[in-house]
């Protein structure tokens, strides 16, 4: 027994050492150390390979107006390709499998068959005052989350409890409180959707998946955004909802099917991105300084990647196509991104139609940065503070949703307390 | 610090308690728990959906020679696209860095350009016996090895040198020490193309560099076979080489390339496949055995992961591709895709030009599973035993290459001892 203890201690004092040996910070920018400056480590060569990657489809501040329109068709017929959505006739239709009552709002549940041999489960959220003809919000969860934490409702997997400020995070009962219909999705792999989680894993797998999907050509984000465009769909076939208002609200990675379905379907009324703004290659780009064991990993998994999307677009680009439909965003980002997006907006004739919120530690401009572009060699905490993200208070920011959204009705007359 | 040591038990003793309650062999197969059959886990969902892919260019037994003629040219196209190799002109030449004499042969260092900003180096051992028109053969490491490891010389990172039968995976140097030029490159991110492996981590991690090419649209086997391709083409300009004489030899990762080289450029002679022929969909398929911690994990990681290539062919077609040139596989796989194999030899009219050896475990007809298909739900040891692999023993199979090149060359009155 005392040998095992000894041979613990000694791993632990090893393990010490070799972390003193190796300074990352020392390291954090890709370089060559040859003398013609050419590059002869792989990391360092794909880093700047991608730096140099062309972008075929940036949105330019420089646009005329119908050279922004004209922009705008060839981003959504790019965003089609690169989803992959396959086109399946003759599905059965979507049935409600249960109801149940809560105070001031019934909770459906509803499944649908999107694909041959497959099932996916969501919730419907209806007010009790509620008539026909009633604004909807689509809600689509961050990661680790799952329809049954948006909604309040007991989890499927009682280890994966919404645990971070689970009254904040219940995007839809925020809604459903104030008049509006919230339907609820998983995203794929959780809760309903897991595999063996119930049962094994400390967490949710989306990695296997997203790797199968990729293998066959597919993504994550085009699998999740054709299951969030096949429920969007039924929500306009939905008698009590209003479909010419249906809002999509996304938290996190719920924000990337939103940004796709907002593309795919310009019927959607308007769009809530609780999420700070990213630049996914700037990101890339500076983020380089290794771990404390040296590994310069990529800033995010597989779940993110679409093959070909650097090439023609990132997240700004993306949102400054929506206009002029109302966005909200509501943790913020760099004000340069925003200023992009806002000329969108100014071409599109809608400026008042986009809203954004930095987080609250980074709200006076003289507490928040403003680059224009971000040196490279970061870590993950220097860059979000660039980037001005406080990620301890990244949750759904009912208090400027809420508000937001029955302005904008309220301004249509269309207040969304549609019956006292 | 008792204190400590209580709780590093009580956290041994939950990890145990936790491991007994899950019995991985109880869920090796994905399926459906609803009565309908439906599949409700994304993880199963995307298996099927692989399952189900259908695959564009697989070779047919059925094909007549003109049909497979025709196949080769479509697959060959295919083989272009996915690997999106870029045309760069104006790159300047190739140089040699170093020589240095060994016994019976000379190595020399190159380097050369193939993308703008960047170096890559090779090694060329030549014969002190060899005189103009040698034939010369592009040796390709496995994982973890080297171009150092396989020319037996000093390794760029002592931490990482070859443990496994270093004498016998010197590949080079068998080859050189029977009268061919061996030309050896590194696979991307190992020995001198790693990157912060030198000074701190345990592994290479080859996973961050594919991540960044598949963001733009590339992948690892995409720009490795890039590379390769660029050297190849430098072999045949180089004078001491005959260059209708050009065999290229992969071990494990290396027969990759292999197999993408041998399709791209019909100018290449022969080819020396050193590890087990895997249908690598089929291998997904059918591993889908969760590990101790309930993960249903994907057989192999983003390396290898070429988007839109499962919906188009599989391993045993890119050989089959390959008839008529000689090719030798040593460490076998299943029977039914050597046959398969067989019959596109003999559709080209050469079938004395594929070889292929068992592992000697398996060596024996009747030692060794001769499946048609493979059941799902199997574990990788389960899988590997069907495939006929003893992972113990594999390396590369001198025993086996030397003779085969010897004879290959001597029946075209090529001896490859050029002087004595």
């Amino acid at each position: 027994m005392k040998k095992i203890f000894l041979s613990m201690i000694i791993t632990c004092a090893c393990s010490i050492a070799m972390a003193q040996e190796f300074n990352s910070a020392t390291h954090c920018v890709l370089q060559s150390d040859r003398s013609d400056g050419k590059l002869l480590s792989t990391r360092a060569i794909v880093q700047n390979l991608l730096e140099q990657t062309p972008v075929a489809l940036a949105f330019k501040e420089s646009f005329t107006t119908e050279e922004f329109g004209e922009w705008q068709l060839k981003l959504r017929d790019k965003v089609k390709d690169l989803m992959k959505h396959p086109t399946i006739r003759g599905l059965p239709a979507a049935q409600k499998v249960s109801v149940a009552q809560r105070e001031g709002y019934s909770i459906e549940k509803w499944e649908g068959y999107p694909l041959p041999n497959t099932v996916m489960t969501w919730f419907v959220l209806i007010p009790h005052s509620a008539m026909q003809q009633t604004p909807a919000v689509l809600c689509i969860p961050g990661s680790g989350q799952t329809k049954e934490a948006l909604a309040g409702e007991d989890p499927v997997v009682p280890k994966f409890k919404q645990q971070v400020m689970p009254h904040k995070n219940n995007m839809a009962i925020h809604f459903v409180k104030e008049g509006l219909i919230a339907v609820v999705v998983d995203n794929p792999c959780t809760g309903e959707a897991c595999d063996l989680e119930k049962i094994a894993p400390a967490y949710y797998d989306y990695e296997t998946s997203a790797r199968v999907l990729l293998e066959m050509g597919w993504s994550y984000l085009g699998y999740t955004s054709y299951l969030d465009l096949y429920v969007l769909n039924w929500m306009k076939n939905f008698k009590p909802i209003r479909k010419e208002r249906i809002i999509v609200s996304g938290f996190s990675l719920g924000t990337e099917p939103l940004m796709v379905l907002g593309n795919l379907d310009p019927s959607i009324y308007a769009f809530v991105y609780n999420d700070f703004l990213c630049r996914t290659k700037e990101r890339a780009i500076v983020l380089t300084c290794p771990d404390s064991k040296g590994y310069r990993r990529y800033p995010n998994s597989i779940r993110h990647l679409i093959p070909g999307f650097l090439n023609n677009f990132d997240f700004p680009d993306l949102v400054a196509a929506l206009a002029p439909r109302p966005i909200l965003f509501t943790e913020g980002g760099l004000d340069r991104d925003f200023n992009l997006i806002q000329q969108a907006y100014v071409l599109s004739g809608q400026q008042n139609h986009f809203t954004f919120y930095h987080y609250e530690k980074y709200g006076e401009p003289s507490k928040r940065s403003n680059l224009m572009s971000i040196p490279k060699g970061q870590t993950i905490e220097s860059y979000l503070d660039l980037v001005n993200v406080d990620p301890d208070q990244h949750y759904f920011k009912a208090e400027i949703v809420i508000p937001w959204i029955k302005k904008l009705l309220a301004e249509e007359g269309m207040g969304i307390k549609v019956s006292p």
